[in-house]
């Protein structure tokens, strides 16, 4: 029985670590997909976020299962309770580089970037895939020195956003609507996986503490740009 | 103990129900605050955010802390699973009522709204009211009919997202890039609350069915304009 029950704790951190691989690919895909308005790129990415949002369910319902009748605690109820926080954080950066794949196709044979961002939004591109693979690595080896990495990510992504605000804002800034549109809501999107980062991220470090919250639960997140 | 166990379930749906009305009338005074330019008004959604997000650890701790001593089993064990998420989402509403706060704000003495979407931002705040009156209904009472009526709210409040876009993509939009982004990330903001509810509403149908996952579990939400 104790030894079902390790292969079943096992089960939900392979699991975790498996979804993360998954999103990562997406993330990766989307935002090439992006940048090169890929067409074929950006429907796999859609396509294929039906089984993120399958194995994230999955992998919840083994969850509850395991609560229910393994009844763990301490270290092991961290894990199951934590895996329930992050499958859903997973299941929703998957949604994100769907959404980002969407507006690719939705341009197409248009380019989805709006002139004179192509340069920021590759680099927050490549920052969320680092992001998406450090986050695996975590979640596969529990290095809380990752914790920081992804923090720092993050803070990197909260400024590239809020320049593409200063560039869309700004007097050379020539795209109609529809451009200031895309610009804003693809920033915002591809700033959004550094939150939901360090969210999951926190809820690593209450594996090794067992403390629920942490020092930074209520920082904001940039939400507009400055007047 | 027994005793002691069905208390400390009674305090989580308590609990889940008291920030359900916190963030309603976050909610109800953020929109406020963004129809009249009420400074004071978003002042004070920003101040109190801190309290919802505070009730929604606390309320985390006490569901870890009834896994780890009572090992609940059937719907005992869905009421404290699903309020861990249940939080989860109520939480971000409190955030999302901030950011329109900031919004309104930053943008004092100016209004937050541009021209000509005064009629639809108002719409769209007073639907997002009422999903927050019928979801704290619905954690109250786990009456399943409100479930469909906040699909139907959440159904409107992407009718009025997408007309949103229609408006500013129209040859009479006369907004500047900051009035463009102003719309995107507040239209944006005003329909996520909806998607949330519906989240919400999904994990109590599973108290009653214990079915973890429902039909409407890929359902796509809306995040980008047509073009």
């Amino acid at each position: 029985m104790r030894e079902v029950f390790h292969q079943s704790l096992e089960d939900v951190r392979h699991r975790l670590v498996e979804i993360s691989e998954l999103v990562t690919v997406a993330i990766d895909k989307a935002t090439r997909a992006f940048a090169t308005s890929d067409v074929t790129l950006a429907e796999e990415v859609i396509e294929n976020d039906a089984v993120i949002d399958e194995k994230a369910l999955s992998l919840d319902e083994l969850a509850i299962e395991i609560l229910a009748r393994q009844q763990p605690v301490a270290r092991d109820l961290r894990i199951v309770v934590s895996a329930l926080r992050v499958s859903a954080s997973l299941e929703r950066m998957g949604d994100i580089a769907e959404h980002i794949a969407q507006l690719t196709r939705m341009r197409y044979p248009e380019r989805a970037i709006p002139k004179g961002l192509k340069s920021t939004f590759t680099k927050m591109g490549e920052l969320d895939v680092e992001v998406a693979e450090k986050l695996t690595e975590l979640l596969r080896t529990e290095e809380l020195a990752l914790v920081a990495e992804l923090r720092n990510a993050d803070d990197k992504l909260d400024e590239l956003h809020v320049s593409v605000f200063e560039k869309v804002l700004s007097d050379s800034w020539q795209g109609e609507a529809s451009a200031t549109i895309d610009a804003t809501l693809a920033s915002r999107y591809l700033e959004r996986f550094g939150d939901h980062a360090v969210s999951v991220a926190k809820k690593v470090s209450y594996l090794a503490t067992g403390d629920w919250r942490t020092e930074t639960d209520t920082v904001d997140v940039i939400a507009f740009p400055s007047p």
